[in-house]
């Protein structure tokens, strides 16, 4: 069963993202230690005691679609209502409507442990949360009084309706029809797929966000508008009336998060689904981005909390189960798993990928606070243009990471790991789409090295880079003869991804955007374990008060650099190397 | 859906894995061109048109277990009747039972074509095969004068049985009961787990291969002994008789496989299975090895045919499926995903790590052919020693690259990759069992430094060197410039491995034993991605009759160095640099 790693978690949270910075921000200077214990303590309660035990019941069961509805396990239905009266749901949202109006820092600490407990059962606050995001940023006055009150208190739920048949990472080819209505208002009409929690029966009302042209848009995303259209229409006394014109047509059969219900979700076709603009019209990309790059970041969240959990359940395998004889054991009978070295070496693959997309979430989520909350315009654009950089990062590296250790933690369980009843394969199936979904990874390879690198002139990612080989200067004059050590690798990796990062600015620069795309992928992988080690090298120089810990912190940022930081050499050479070989990779013409 | 790849499993067998060497060994004189062309042709045709059809709905439905018996889709009984009709369960069986006598070679070819069409399907008559080859090796006239035709034929099927739940990668542990019978049997008592195809309704007998301890057996694994025992008794003159003291106790519910019952069985409940010895009291493991040498194969199989039914699949939708527009296409409207650089990367790493399983397999199976065939005791030795070295690396090189190919798969089709119904997924969730039974590949990466590196005194891995050595100036000195540009990767890579080999075996003569134990995995990897990189390089320096087949050969040869064995100066590191940190790492004093 799942326990918190609170002091994990708050060790990541102090002494690596950053949290200290934000207490001489306006809004975040009362934030005491105490109140951010407290939080984390309950969050971790409240993950460990009353989520967790559910996170099989809906894999088993699904979400059955019948007539329109879908039905939620009456389980997952109470514990949301548990959820809700928590006051979970608002934690960062604006104390104007409801919300508790902490660092997202914190909200972030919480998802992990959300999403450790049950992943899918924390899509659906997620996305109301990305709900609330665009809304407070982008919405008139009427629609926030309106629906933002119910959505901080979870009384209601968000969606992102994004995606169709012929739109999926291009939402270049998006069809969904808008119309103006003489009283401000807009019909709506099209056919949007995989829209998590697109139905549901969970609360009264869902509040979906929905992409969608006007008649005299441009074409391309120039001409894509957000609107509001909620499930239920609402009376000026914010009473529910009539039900709009909009359905769920069906769920999807997954791999798995059985538990989200991917709704097929049809607008109109019955007259126009009624809505209301969100923003500007043909300017709402802009609006979703606000969504999306949040979601990107709670994405990565989600492979880090599910690798958390599958780490947890795979360490109390190894140290139950007994078989063989491992090196040094003088004891009687079977040696456990655990001491045997392969096993050690799993263990430790699991663990130290979990802290590094742990430090990697929260540090994009702390560059994300410092964004909204710096004093000065310079702050504020150096730390967006810093939480524009980590965020592919959080979101690739944390969910390849989470796949590769729910497969480890299968590994670790042997031919137990296959057996549904075990629980490890679910982690596996769960995660698997997190890979995909929010922008694929790819896609999130090609957002670094075209939208990122370019920051600032490039200045943006050299200043990173620095800050990088900061920390390899400061493991070099630490006394700790095994913090001292982390330097070399690290140094070798920094000057890997220099070299890597001036190729790609170079290749693009050169107008060579082929070759450049052709090495996006492993640049991106590059970049996350160089970033991840260092990370894990600013927490090996902190002594923490428990010496054990500060001994398996320095252990673990030891194995990452030999086990992992390794790679980036190897992957240097790929990114630099192998483009004129997949460019010259022609699949139509062999497939002909 | 799929299509036999039929030229590249020629060419494989032919210009990379050596079917022409077996020529000139007793037998095999005969085995013309046009013979191998047929049959390959043949079993292409039955895969393609008759197995992959059914993949998708043993998934579906399972193998429902009721009362003790197991129903499988009536679907899956047709296809095994047609399957045994066209006589390929004795491909590589002995003539005088029926058997074709062919090398093993063509039977591992067309075992990728049945696992190909259904890994799941395809589990059934691997097991059988098995059975065949252990009690060909092992058993009386007599016993094989009862069992031999029908296994052969497939009218019965055979089945492995070691795992207890206790006792699974260590069998030490094992403690089935065999009690001597004065009539020469034996009675059978204990409990199995994770028996494939233990029990199941498309044969009116199953013929189970039976660990167990005799009462006055020495502790420990010199102490099992091997039994026949079969579902339903047979009768002096070959008819079946009364129902043995066996059963099956229930069907696991698994992440994959699912067309493949997985079954508890209960031997002696009701006064003791009756059972025949095979082989010698005690001996039962050596026997058992026969099975599994092959069996480790036979898996290895598994991934590479999964890996080749997911690339075709993926190749497919990345030709139909258009999203954004990739660099250089001036055309109108989305361009295919294939078009796009890092969907290219993807296919191209599904490719090669296809390409490379299969060489490796074959090469496992040529090796395995030549151990049986050579006229001399010299050959014999070296080809088993061969066959040894490469079984672990065919067992979990191709099933780790049958994991990752299947989860490419799952990504390049982007959303719809996580919908069930796209067929995806499956590949996924079946082949991920491969790397854990039959020895999970941290077993066999134990078994490549523990028993295989010793092999002729250290002689025979050094020679395995000399020879990846002699292929890497073998394209130095080729005219392509493509092909000479293969050796410099390559020596780089096979520098690393005889550097790793000198380390593995410098620890283990010095008895660093657990040092080596903490490096086997990387280094599995390291003897894999070079003797793979290897291997394409052979087949690049072959030009084919087919100039567009040889181009592309020599570029997936390339990529593969590019993108893939790149990795091996990394590995390196972690096999000689990663131990201490591993063994130092105590999870029993941080759980505690």
């Amino acid at each position: 069963m799942y326990r918190a790693p609170l002091s994990e978690i708050a060790f990541t949270l102090t002494h690596i993202a950053g949290l200290e910075d934000l207490r001489s921000l306006p809004g975040v200077e009362d934030l005491s230690d105490d109140l951010v214990e407290a939080i984390l303590t309950e969050a971790g309660r409240f993950a460990a005691e009353e989520i967790a035990p559910l996170n099989a019941i809906a894999d088993r069961t699904g979400t059955p679609f019948r007539d329109g509805a879908v039905t939620l396990p009456p389980a997952w239905r109470d514990l949301y209502h548990r959820w809700i009266e928590g006051g979970w749901n608002g934690l960062a949202a604006d104390p104007a409507h409801g919300g508790q109006g902490l660092p997202l820092m914190l909200y972030i600490a919480t998802l992990e442990m959300w999403n450790s407990g049950s992943m899918a059962f924390s899509i659906c606050p997620t996305l109301t949360v990305g709900a609330i995001e665009a809304l407070e940023k982008h919405a008139s006055e009427e629609l926030k009084a309106t629906y933002l009150d119910k959505l901080v208190s979870g009384a209601w739920t968000g969606t992102m309706n994004l995606t169709e048949p012929q739109a999926g990472s291009d939402l270049n080819a998006l069809t969904a029809r808008a119309e103006r209505q003489p009283d401000g208002t807009y019909r709506i009409f099209g056919q949007k797929i995989y829209i998590s929690y697109g139905e549901h029966d969970m609360t009264d009302n869902i509040v979906h966000l929905v992409l969608a042209r006007l008649p005299d848009a441009p074409a391309g995303t120039r001409g894509i508008s957000l609107f509001l259209v909620p499930k239920v229409l609402v009376n000026p006394d914010g009473s529910l009336g009539a039900r709009n014109d909009v359905r769920c047509a069906g769920v999807e059969h997954k791999m798995g998060i059985h538990g989200s219900p991917t709704c097929t979700m049809i607008y109109g076709d019955a007259g126009g689904a009624i809505g209301w603009l969100v923003g500007e019209e043909n300017r709402g990309l802009a609006c979703m981005f606000t969504m999306m790059n949040n979601a990107r970041l709670a994405v990565g969240v989600q492979g880090l909390g599910v690798a958390e959990r599958a780490f947890q359940k795979a360490l109390a395998y190894a140290l139950d189960r007994r078989q063989g004889k491992a090196p040094g054991d003088d004891s009687k009978g079977m040696s456990l798993i655990a001491a045997h070295p392969d096993v050690k070496r799993m263990l430790l693959g699991m663990q130290a990928r979990t802290q590094v997309s742990r430090a990697i979430c929260y540090a994009c989520a702390h560059a994300i606070d410092r964004a909204r909350l710096s004093t000065t315009a310079e702050d504020r654009a150096f730390w967006s243009d810093r939480a524009g950089l980590l965020t592919p990062l959080a979101k690739a590296i944390s969910t390849d990471f989470g796949v590769e250790s729910a497969s480890l933690g299968i590994q670790i369980h042997g031919g137990m790991g296959f057996i549904e009843e075990t629980g490890a394969a679910q982690h596996l199936r769960d995660v698997r789409i997190s890979t995909i979904y929010e922008g694929t990874n790819g896609i999130q390879a090609i957002d670094l090295i075209q939208r990122k690198l370019p920051l600032a002139g490039g200045a943006h990612v050299k200043g990173f880079i620095d800050e990088l080989s900061a920390l390899a200067a400061a493991a070099a004059a630490h006394s700790d003869a095994g913090v001292k050590a982390l330097s070399d690798p690290l140094s070798a990796a920094i000057a890997d991804l220099g070299r890597a990062t001036d190729w790609m600015m170079e290749a693009q620069a050169g107008g060579r955007v082929a070759e450049a795309l052709a090495g996006a992928t492993p640049y991106l992988r590059l970049t996350g374990l160089t970033f991840g080690a260092a990370l894990l090298t600013k927490g090996a120089l902190v002594e923490d008060r428990d010496p054990k810990a500060t001994a398996h912190r320095r252990l673990l940022a030891r194995f990452f650099a030999e086990t992992l930081l390794v790679e980036v050499g190897g992957l240097a050479r790929d990114v630099m190397g192998a483009a004129d070989s997949i460019l010259s990779y022609d699949p139509m013409a062999l497939a002909s």
